[in-house]
């Protein structure tokens, strides 16, 4: 029998099989991120992670790229290896067939059809299963999946650009441009990783934006966001942008019941998508919203403003992540526009808080990530 | 004869003398900031530079350091070598008296009493005299020095710590606490470093700060600051922590003319100086102010705020530097105030913009620091 591996090199394993997982983001949704290592005699023999939705399994990569070495070896994945037949055959299977003998996993797979079965199955027949290495990693990578898993909606991005004085915009409303042409370069491949991009009617009519991710190699991005604006009224002019390409790149104008017949003809003519709410507030409509993009799958959605919806977005405690660029730049202004209006929180203590933030230089700007840290 | 250094060795040596003299930074004002290199046959015999405000220059410790080793040498020193007796003796006597073979200074002393003249003396002396080697560098080093002398004002720094989302206050005005403790430690040593911290009344009020350097190490600060509030009708609250310990710290209140007769002794008999200006506008007695300051020969005056004062600097193009701390939270708020007020620009292009701004993590915050990009 070769020595097992140590508790140390279990850790760094599981961490490699992470940092491999972490590569499917925006590729894998709304499937999890999984990454695989399996580990013979010390030695890494075969990795694998899910690549992109509807594509092979992180088990199943490793296990081809291992192959006869396989046998006997232990075998690393970020979630419980699934038991169910979906979009491919069981993976549990697969690690049995192969003779794996020990199967360490980050965390159980909460999806109703795996859930504790795929270790229970792996149990039965012989293999060695371990559960719960770096958990919480695990369960951090896999935040956005987990929370529509949960919860049934989205995981929020809030999205800002401002000056070092808070501001984005002039007092005259101009804001093109803030930030520098490689931090607007982020922002097209983070819009090319997310299932939708959301954004108020006021910003759809001041900046006129066409919301599709454009990346400068020229590069296909992972995926094309479905472009939400919140409209009450179905009043988006039909000359924008938005409207104008909604025939290539999905549309969806969020009215309430009240809108105006006539106007919500006009827009579906152009091939936009109407989705009536009966909320009364923009307040109710907004979680209707929120459970309708659920119940579609959307896994990530990216709010770019304006701060009068960031602001309700942040008031309700709906955002997830914050992603914030950082012009070294003054404005000035009492009456220029703050990225997040609303109400506000009343004491400082109060505060949304982001948990280990990124604080990272992007050509001139500072670029900002974090999530927002849960309440206790 | 030793082979003359290269112009690379020229460089570093420079480079290295212009590192010496950014030590005396917060010590030496309102004199220059100067250091010095001395040089034989390759190898460093020699450093100095201005450590304090009536102590020896940088060339005359560095010779003292070099003795006899300076016969010959070369000497790089920042700034022009004085030749006049002000609180020491000349250095050029002290040069040639060394026995130095060369000077390379890396700029000339705008100061009346030397521009030009120190290098004259030296060659009449017989050294050879190179000027203006990475004068950029040196002019940059001596910015705040350099404004005072020719334009008979203060070096502003402008300073404010905010949320991420732009705030310095929530929709109440609470703002205890923004920054973190590392952040607030890195104010106390800035404040100890300023020849005056200036804010408006209302932060005054609001805030009732003390506006001394208070630094943790209990280490004493470089200077004492003058504490300067604008008050147009002197009528600061005599209960204030500013006002209470004016006899131990000096406090400046600069009022209008028209200030009633009563306020200005209420204050004047707890210790505080009141100056009385007659611009009719709150700008012009900025303007006259900052003329006064200088006159006094304050080197750098902070200004902490709050936003209407901050603004109306901005809107005068009067900051010169800019201080400003990014706490990883969000207030949100459309009534929530943010650092700069005033008018603000028009257009995105007419931004206030920094030079090679510095991006620093302090504890969670982050710590932006950079020079205004002066309009070509």
């Amino acid at each position: 029998m070769p020595p097992e591996p140590s508790p140390e090199q279990d850790r760094q394993f599981m961490h490699r099989a992470l940092e491999l997982a972490a590569r499917g983001r925006g590729w894998v949704e709304p499937n999890p991120l999984v990454g695989c290592v399996i580990v013979r005699d010390g030695k890494i023999v075969g990795e694998g992670f899910h690549q992109r939705y509807g594509g092979p399994h992180a088990e199943v990569e490793a296990l081809r790229v291992a192959g006869e070495a396989a046998r006997g070896s232990t075998l690393y994945v970020t979630l419980e290896p699934c038991c169910h037949f979906g979009k491919t055959p069981p993976c549990t299977q697969a690690v049995v067939k192969a003779g794996v003998a020990r199967v360490v996993a980050a965390m159980r797979d909460p999806f109703p059809q795996v859930s504790g079965q795929g270790a229970a199955e792996l149990q039965q027949a012989g293999v060695q299963i371990d559960l719960g290495l770096l958990a919480a990693e695990a369960h951090e990578l896999n935040a956005p999946y987990l929370k529509l898993l949960t919860s049934g909606q989205p995981w929020l991005i809030a999205k800002w650009a401002m000056t070092l004085d808070g501001k984005i915009a002039t007092r005259t409303g101009a804001s093109k441009w803030i930030s520098g042409p490689e931090s607007r370069e982020l922002v097209q491949q983070l819009r090319g990783r997310v299932d939708g991009i959301l954004i108020g009617r006021r910003t759809a009519e001041l900046d006129d934006p066409l919301l599709t991710a454009r990346i400068a190699s020229g590069e296909k991005p992972p995926r094309v966001a479905t472009r939400i604006v919140l409209d009450s009224q179905a009043s988006l002019n039909l000359q924008s942008q938005l409207v104008q390409t909604a025939r290539e790149v999905p549309l969806l104008v969020v009215a309430a019941n009240t809108a105006s017949a006539a106007n919500v003809a006009a827009l579906q003519k152009t091939g936009v998508e109407v989705l009536q709410l009966p909320g009364k507030t923009p307040d109710e409509r907004l979680t209707q919203l929120l459970a309708e993009l659920g119940s579609r799958r959307l896994t990530n959605v990216l709010c770019e403003g304006g701060g009068q919806l960031l602001g309700s977005l942040f008031d309700a405690s709906l955002v997830d992540e914050v992603h914030c660029f950082i012009a070294p730049k003054i404005f000035g202004g009492a009456q220029a526009a703050g990225p997040i209006a609303g109400a506000g929180v009343e004491l400082p203590s109060l505060a949304t808080t982001l948990s280990k933030p990124n604080w990272q230089q992007v050509g001139d700007d500072l670029y900002v990530r974090g999530r927002v840290k849960t309440q206790a």
